[in-house]
């Protein structure tokens, strides 16, 4: 099976195995695990920030942010398509008090100045109004296809927070494919940020795990809200001294953003199949099945039974998702299947 | 002046003040008050519910019901342009760990089916997703200019909630106008919902409450919630004899949709206005002033100056709303203001 | 009937009727009704604060209080017999996230300075632990028999409280019955803590209401959660209008302590009742019944039946509560009925 | 260094190790662990549970399971000395909205049915009071020094349980331990409890993860709380195939008993050490120094000195726990160096 689902499915290579054998262990919730301690400062040198702490899940680590900006009962912008919005079960509502205010989305994956300013109501001191306390971008942009968010972009909504006293966290569990899709190091994307994540477990390749980075303050308040919400782990160096690896190969993603842009020039080619290479600038291919035989149901089921595992994503959407578990070959084969249901129409069901 | 701001601004009558002075109390926390109990009752009969309940104010009113019918942890669908979403500062997030999903509104108050649906995820079962426990519907629909919901689209929801397992609770707010513009009784609206807020102190013109109904197990949740969100007051009857007068006198809302009509015809013919009386069909009129001349804060400003208040609505739209402080003169004077400011250009500020 | 359960019980008396119909009104939820701000001004005089804000009900003032003062995640210290921890529903953590640490209440009302400093770890920093962020009092105190808490005592809390760098809220639900029956001013007691909420319809005898007073800034925020939690009400001047009554006429509560005495004085002389009058300092009274043909509930139906209602109150102790609505004579009869029941037995269910 | 401060110390054994880098993985987030996946079924036959679900801490476990058994207002019933109440920073309260009512935890861990009774109110209907939802106990009490909650102290909660319809959840962060000095099955105590969660990285051994095991349809829904509080992890069978041998070697938990045992017959003959060894059932020693030389810092601090890590347990009493890192011959020199600092008193600071 070619598993293009999500790159949540890598699997631990040798040498991160080999890693978590000989690393140094202690008690993270006592704060005495090596490992841990030395992933968290490899993770605030790579963002620029003055302190990272481990999560056991982006979930946990975009909850703590939120939760650690927002006070009880102000909003926090999101976009209409952003994985905070749409994947994390409500959690800052649930756990924080919190309001959610999504705005839409641009298909870049920004957010109009316009639409984060009417978010803010026009008389703060009117009681009917929840009032926004932070604002919340992604990058990558998962939902719009693994879009890169312009530095200049980042810069003006910076700007626009400072005017507004509120905060931005940005959830980049994809952080690091952006800066290499980009050119740039990673830090200089999160200096326009207050705090951000990243994900160990996607394209990076480690088995569980996020880190949330930010001020020494900041970070001592996540870690708070991470003890309470259960994300305090004991011997949790396993997974870091994994992790270091992932960190350490992190240049491989280049090979995942050529691979995928390698998917997506080959799917354009395909009659039935809307797609325009171009919007690949990361490790996420997002393409339309246009031929009418075909429901996204059963598209997916035809590729899956010829050996391709692909995910329906939103709006009748499929997505493909490249990483170090997808080889140059898969991603031919890949193609071939797709071409091949294409023209033999859906598997009877 | 005469004040166009809201319905909220009525003043008690001298039939209600003198209901007031004669009215048997008790300790409402106590369930001991007569008049209390008088106006629950009448107020499940007129919604044709089994129960009804007094809250100090609609935003209470609608919050518990928000949190008796929807569990920690599930999504409330609510209209883009709904009161609940807008200006009750985010309370069932706040104090229910309820997830806000708004959906948008169409000009006539209603929200689309399929939007509705999309708002369920298609996997129940996997965990990302909140799951929807509650629709919320607003009738009349305030910001839609007081449009008064069709009850064949009621029935259409109330099918809908019925396939997916949700409940319906109507923000009636201003149900009874809604009744009387349709020449129906309350109750054939109410048929529709599981449970309905109203409000004595907008167009019913009491001077405090709204009631809740339904059924009586929900009737004594959101009375439980009361309570805990400190809802629970003592004496109360001398605001619930004031109601009573108020449903007594239901049927003089009728003048006030006509009063609003006038006020729309007048309007219409105001060059540098946009306003269709088309869209009238109760106590609030909404229009536009498009005489660039004019931003709206120089606009209200303007009227404001010459006796009329109104406010900006959203969008730039300006609201005026009629109420039984505003009679058919008042109506004839409201127009002529709007005419000569608009000939004369803003006031220097 | 003698009704003594609570001195919520009251009724408005003529001139609050009279004051009521009399008031010039507007809408609170706009802050143009000028009764409602002229009590608002006069209850900030009596406590010595910067501002105060009307709220529907002690539950609610409480409420916005701890929530205003407690991020959410923190403790609320509270004593073990307080009405705040005991009788609210635990709204705090409901509505804010709040955890309530309760500490024991010594007979006296006073929480011992050890107790509350056992409340706060050894390590701040050690995130297993939530942190105190709030002390509440109460005074009088209700479940201490209407003890008054020694102003000598309120100056140690306000010491400790400084230290530690956290809020004193005042539960002073009858805060002037305690400035009465010490011969000081409220503004006297109100100096030690930062906030206090004073109830207008128990001893003081207006229909409905609670205030809270405090710094300008936190009034500000009181008063953005009471709109958040419902609270915000229209022409409600009306109730601030029998309010005001109440204050003027507050030296009344003079009169009901004497009668307490005097209630106190007659039940300890009744063989099989136990009772220490000089317990009784303010309007409050509770008795055991020691006679075991008697159970709380068997001596509760018995005098009733006989016309005198009190109630059980924790401990299987009763609970006699004076108020305008109990004269002189009442309380002589009140001591008749309960000598006639302990002598008869009880009344054969 | 003899780290006894705590049992969730322990490194994973070579065997630990081998397993892990052996586990056949897969992403859990999507149920596709099938490491993970044995690892609940195997939880699940361990305690007679229906099914069973993986946890990255007992914090999580414990929030979990208190938010699936109790509604957003009402009570969970807990133990003033039980680690759901002291050392899990509130969660309940922030993320659930429920009330903690703390009772009294007996000297054997137990809490008195009368205590438990004391919880409810006499009238469930009045809205002035949080009704509890759940009772939680905890089995070995930690604080309680390891002691066994007896097989039919459960049997009588789970009848009062019954009656008052209330869940029962366990705290069985130890609970195998439990088992194993009763000389009973797992199965045998859970069989009494709606719920149970016990730690892997405890006395068991591994490095992380606690299980919660009940019915299918509450495991269920702490399965889709875990993905909101951020606890759904990826390839994390990594940890389960720890967790398995953990399992797999659970018997040798007696030996760590023996040695708590010799301990305590050791400190018990030391000069100026309290401790009554009949106490000690399970890995947990308890003691005071009654020196008056010392206080616990001092103590603490000179032991450490000597190469023996222990901690203070409330109260001013000592914790010293047995594990797999701990040998028969640590326990001897630890005796030793108790014996000497008490003999020479404390290190000069």
């Amino acid at each position: 099976m070619i598993e293009m689902r999500s790159d949540t499915f890598t699997l631990p290579t040798p040498e991160m195995l080999t890693a978590m054998t000989e690393a140094e262990l202690g008690d993270d919730v006592y704060g005495e695990d090596p490992t841990v301690n030395e992933l968290e400062r490899r993770s605030a040198e790579l963002t620029g920030k003055e302190a990272a702490c481990f999560f056991p899940s982006g979930t946990m680590a975009n909850l703590a942010s939120v939760m650690a900006h927002a006070p009880r009962g102000t909003k926090a912008v999101v976009g209409t398509e952003s994985d905070i919005w749409l994947y994390e079960a409500g959690g800052a509502s649930v756990c924080g008090g919190v309001v959610y205010e999504p705005v839409p989305n641009r298909p870049d994956g920004t957010i109009a100045l316009a639409d984060l300013a009417a978010s803010f109501p026009a008389d703060p001191d009117d009681p009917q109004f929840a009032l926004p306390s932070l604002i919340c971008l992604e990058n990558t942009h998962n939902r719009c296809g693994g879009a890169v968010l312009p530095l200049d972009y980042l810069a003006e909504v910076r700007r626009f927070a400072d005017e507004r006293g509120v905060a931005v966290h940005l959830d980049g569990a994809r952080v690091v494919n952006a800066a290499i899709a980009a050119g740039v190091e990673v830090a200089e994307i999160t200096a326009h940020v207050d705090s951000v994540q990243f994900c160990l477990s996607k394209g990076l390749g480690a088995p569980v795990g996020s880190m949330v980075a930010g001020s020494a303050e900041f970070v001592g308040k996540v870690r708070r809200l991470r003890k309470m919400l259960g994300g305090g782990m004991r011997q949790v160096g396993l997974l870091a001294a994994a992790a270091l690896v992932a960190l350490d190969t992190r240049e491989r993603l280049a090979e995942d953003h050529a691979n995928a842009r390698r998917l997506a020039e080959g799917l354009a080619l395909i009659p039935g199949v809307e797609m325009d290479p171009d919007t690949v600038k990361t490790n996420i291919v997002i393409f339309k099945v246009t031929d009418e035989r075909f429901t996204w149901r059963t598209f997916l089921a035809s590729v899956h039974q010829q050996g391709l595992a692909v995910t329906e994503f939103g709006h009748g959407r499929i997505r493909a998702v490249v990483h170090n578990g997808v080889s140059a070959e898969d991603v031919t084969a890949a193609v071939g299947i797709v071409a091949r249901v294409l023209k033999e129409g859906p598997t009877a069901g």
